[in-house]
């Protein structure tokens, strides 16, 4: 009998979701657990794989999954296992797609959240057939999975597309970054990014802002946007701001990969034109010519709540795939 | 009857190389005819075939060769076509490995000069082996040839890899690079840039120097690494000032596509260390940490006369190309 459902797990720092999908790209059965409620990566993993055992049993049991795929921070998609997250509760090593194999009895897959946001986005979603195209997720961070040739990139070490940390600043003015470097485009293109754009607008200038009602320093980007569609021209300007640095690091992606379209995904793009319309502007005014207008810059078309399940699912769908998925 | 030689062609603005070579990289037999002076490109190929045709035959005759692989300006891999390159006299679209084909009666593939040279580095030089690397060739611009999984990537457009092209200085006092953007690491890490800003000291300090034994306008990059060799401060300094900026570069290059290696080609690199060592420091004082002093940087093992040629005929001994070869 064919398989035909599959596991995709979205592992976060806080939150870990999980949801049986079918190959057409519907969940039809999710859960979650609380990451950081397990310090002990094996108890983490049993009662993981006990509460998707229980979906599993309601849709007809195990017989019916094909595999497990899951989306986690510096997950290595080569070996199968999560290398030194700051994130993450376990430190070191963990060999977690061998763990989930060990424990469900199907194999499993695993990759970075971007570059299962990239999967799923080809598989269900605005990039299904593209052979080229670069996701770029904008959330807390800035990071990107990027598709050549039909194939998610992984580079020499399973790490590649940290376009997050590519930088957009290079002199005495720039952002310290998360990372620890200076100028990384994940210092101003994030939800983060734009926050702090934000506050030093409200600390280094005298200028009206509807902003100007809240405590400077829990100003959101989610304020921001809210103050933007009420006319604020301060938060216009931030969105601006923000679009036209991310539009001219774009426009060094392009020179990379030449994709077919950019796909933008994550909690800013809910800011919708008022950031995409600086982004494409920056973009081809700093694009190579031959490329310019040539690009397509789309959002997301996945619903945000299964995204990265639908995502990590479609690892185990990925019949081209570079890495052998492990067994038990 | 096995065929065991490929013919190698390298176009440039002025000359067009040509030589017969066989599996192991040796370059049998070669000649060469003016670019410039054909106009109209049936002459050229007519000629540049004929001539080509003499080397066949006093290394066996046509029988012997598998096909004819060319790197050429603006040359698209997937369609066969030259397209709109400012530095050949035909302007618009030429079909060129197709009228090549016809004329020799074997099959033919193209590609850019970097895409070729990251093919011979990879079929003959120190890439040998490796999946991912990039290559970057510092001529009188920055080229790129960028190999993810083996494959030289070509993109949605056939024209992926205008590294070149991506931004290091974006503030005013950026320079204008040849492509009509302001503050390309082309305009900086090429000859011509080490010349810019040998020019650019000259003119704006006082500080003593043997390059100001030159007229100012005529100093070549040539002469600024004569000068370094000779201990000159500011010499010296040129090279420090261009190694720090193009490896800062790398960095973001590096993000992009984790390589093992970047392959540096092409007459800059016989500056030497005083050229690698501020690319090394620079590149991994920028780059993510988990790439510290992970990724090697490499000069081209392939003799600078040969290379293009070499390049170009791993064109035809790829078996898994992407592109199909045209034929008669």
């Amino acid at each position: 009998m064919e398989k035909p459902y599959v596991l995709g797990i979205d592992m976060g720092g806080t939150n870990t979701k999980f949801g049986i999908v079918d190959a057409r790209g519907n969940v039809l059965n999710s859960s979650s657990i609380k990451t950081q409620k397990y310090t002990d990566i094996n108890e983490y993993c049993d009662v993981l794989c006990h509460e998707m055992m229980k979906l599993v049993d309601a849709q007809g049991g195990i017989e019916l999954i094909r595999g497990v795929g899951a989306g986690a921070p510096n997950a290595n998609y080569y070996t199968g296992n999560i290398e030194n997250a700051a994130n993450l509760p376990w430190k070191g090593v963990v060999p977690f797609a061998q763990m989930i194999s060990d424990r469900m009895g199907v194999p499993c897959r695993i990759t970075n959240d971007a570059n299962a946001a990239a999967m799923g986005e080809m598989t269900y979603g605005v990039a299904k057939g593209m052979k080229n195209f670069i996701m770029i997720t904008l959330g807390t961070g800035v990071g990107s999975g990027i598709v050549i040739d039909g194939k998610v990139v992984y580079g020499h070490d399973g790490f590649a597309g940290e376009l997050g940390h590519t930088k957009i600043i290079r002199d005495s003015s720039a952002r310290l970054c998360g990372c620890g470097q200076k100028g990384c485009i994940e210092a101003y293109a994030s939800a983060n990014g734009v926050a702090r754009t934000a506050k030093e607008l409200l600390k280094t200038t005298n200028r009206p802002s509807l902003l100007r009602k809240l405590p400077v320093e829990e100003v959101t980007s989610k304020d921001v946007f809210d103050a933007a569609m009420q006319d604020d021209e301060m938060a216009k300007e931030i969105f601006d701001y923000t679009g036209n640095l991310l539009g001219a690091k774009l426009a060094d992606f392009i020179a990379f990969s030449a994709p077919e379209a950019i796909v933008l995904f994550g909690g800013l793009t809910k800011a919708g034109d008022i950031l995409m319309q600086p982004i494409v502007r920056s973009m081809n005014e700093n694009v190579v010519r031959f490329w310019k207008d040539k690009v397509k810059v789309l959002f997301s078309s996945l619903k945000d709540s299964d995204a990265a399940i639908l995502g990590a699912s479609a690892l185990v769908w990925d019949v081209d795939a570079q890495a052998p998925m492990t067994t038990k």
